[in-house]
């Protein structure tokens, strides 16, 4: 199969791409990224403490928003945005005018391949999202859009052209992204595995997306990647891309949309704290018993052709199911309502109708 | 996760693995193999003429079954079983007296891996095969019992135990394993990726398992691995791993049983010529487009809980539902009844109740 024809000349999407970056110190770590980043516009979202100074390197171009921005912003809606946790970085999402974003975490390096090359993360994941993804049958070849790789013997012909790919989800050489409970019993774990594959996350199936080094289509799935409420008063932390991405799978499932992980690796420089991660992550682990089953069975109607409606109608069924569970979900739900009205204030011409694919609705 | 504990001084289920070999030709092909596979046993079904005489290489222990082997042991059952078409194998699965299969096609050679170290295929089939799977929840970072690799944060702890794991298939570097019309439109492609990961294919999902490079543990599954009508007298071949590979999987899933794929790879070294193979395949290229959606919808009732119930039932629906595709499929269904009948009449002490697992029925 043809891919995307990227030259290596004008970076791809230059004009089309912003990169979200949720931080709370001086973004020196983008010095390394600069032969790959610079060409791109950034939205910074400050998290924490709005007075202080966020220094960033010199030639980028970029629009910062702290704490009072984004309450001037979306007045009494920002209480959907948290505060005091990267969550905060879905606002950077909703004030995007772009087609696609890419969000890193500011921990994390340019990773490099066996053969010792620098990998340009972005260009990778702009791959990814510009090929189809195969949601309905599994290629034994990985991403058979690759170049020197196709489909298999006994993949049906009907199902070649693939689906439209919403979400790229890279993965992370050095530090791996574990849960409390693992960094504590392996403190000393390292991925070195670089595993040279782009694959399609199959229809029906849930995976633990992370947001350390993500991209994905706004204009496909943008209002599905709310990162949810933590930090600052609330009782978790570290499930915010979680539930973006249980939320953004189901919804991607209903419409017809892929979901694709593997490659790019970067490098993650530093593991978080265990026992702090514990705190933020307790309820988490056990609450998580109970989500991954809704999230499972979690069905949508044939009249949710748009995001928006899909992801009212989920936020709906959080309310009814997991209000039960905890009264947080309830006030989740309530920020997902809310989260979708600042979406559609900010974004008055969004909410495209997708419709739901013949057979391709659960 | 602890890794299976697999010795390199002695070879790992030395007396419980038979390597299952269909062939026309003479097994040159093993001196390659013999540092890895002299100690195993060694099952050859000898495929087409039974008067030709196939040479092994000296110092293999092994049986060999010709036509007349195959039609003095089962009678009229014998029927069932593929004539003049490597799907002859599946009569091996069947004398077999062992736990584990390997089974490998003649033209398949060992394979380098990227640090040009000879890659001993059957071992690594081993390790995917006593570790367990996971097909309730994708992982990001491929096999979690690998050495170095664990669940991500957000992997539900209730399902770190994983499943049992009832079949692991192998890749091919160079000759990758093409259907006729792809190699029509890429005579020249190769595969050179080697893609270092193991991974279980998720529940519902259906892939294309091909039988060049399979291992599987005959008590969970040997029954399912039936490997069809094909060859002389049939519509149809290239079909006969396929369609194991769809039935199995219904009914690994089915029995909350876990298939993996992606290591080992062995070198596939010739591919086989793209206009016989397309007289083989066209009827299989539009018949599938039909087996998909039925295979996609099967559901067994929860009082099969062994291997052959499974099938039975499988073969009522093949019967029911495919008959009207063609009446190949009438003909295959009957066919289903009699391997089985064949499995139970060399195996009396088979089909153990396995159960299905609470919620893992679908």
């Amino acid at each position: 199969m043809a891919t995307a024809d990227i030259s290596k000349s004008s970076p791809a999407l230059k004009d089309e791409l912003d990169i979200v970056i949720p931080t709370i110190r001086n973004l020196d770590f983008l010095e390394m990224w600069r032969p790959f980043f610079q060409p791109y516009h950034l939205i910074i979202v400050q998290d924490g403490d709005p007075s202080k100074t966020i220094k960033v390197p010199e030639g980028f171009d970029y629009e910062l928003y702290n704490r009072n921005d984004i309450n001037k912003i979306l007045g009494p809606k920002a209480s959907c945005i948290s505060f005091k946790d990267s969550a905060c970085r879905c606002f950077g999402y909703m004030v995007s005018k772009k087609k696609y974003i890419f969000t890193i975490d500011d921990d994390c390096f340019v990773a490099k391949d066996p053969t010792g090359k620098e990998i340009n993360a972005l260009e990778q994941h702009i791959k990814n999202l510009l090929t189809p993804s195969t949601p309905f049958f599994f290629n034994t070849l990985y991403d058979p859009y690759r170049e020197g790789a196709d489909f298999v013997r006994g993949y049906p012909f009907s199902l070649r052209e693939g689906a439209p790919t919403a979400v790229s989800h890279g993965l992370w050489l050095n530090i791996p992204d574990y849960d409390a409970p693992t960094q504590l019993v392996k403190p000393r774990e390292r991925n070195t595995r670089f595993v040279d594959a782009v694959m399609t996350i199959p229809k029906g199936t849930l995976f633990p997306m992370c947001g350390m080094n993500l991209a994905f289509d706004r204009e496909l799935i943008g209002p599905a990647m709310y990162f949810g409420l933590m930090g600052d008063g609330q009782p978790i932390g570290r499930y915010d891309d979680m539930w973006a991405g249980w939320c953004t799978k189901v919804i991607c499932d209903h419409l017809g949309l892929g979901i694709k992980t593997g490659l790019p690796y970067i490098w993650h420089s530093k593991a978080s704290n265990p026992f702090v991660n514990l705190k933020k992550e307790y309820k988490g682990i056990y609450w998580q018993e109970e989500l991954i089953p809704f999230f499972q069975s979690a069905t949508l109607s044939k009249d949710a052709d748009t995001v928006q409606k899909c992801y009212l109608e989920l936020s709906k069924q959080v309310k009814a199911k997991l209000g039960k569970v905890d009264e947080y979900f309830s006030k989740l739900a309530d920020a997902m309502v809310t989260w979708i009205e600042a979406w559609d204030e900010l974004n008055p011409t969004s909410g495209v109708l997708i419709g739901v694919p013949n057979g391709a609705a659960k």
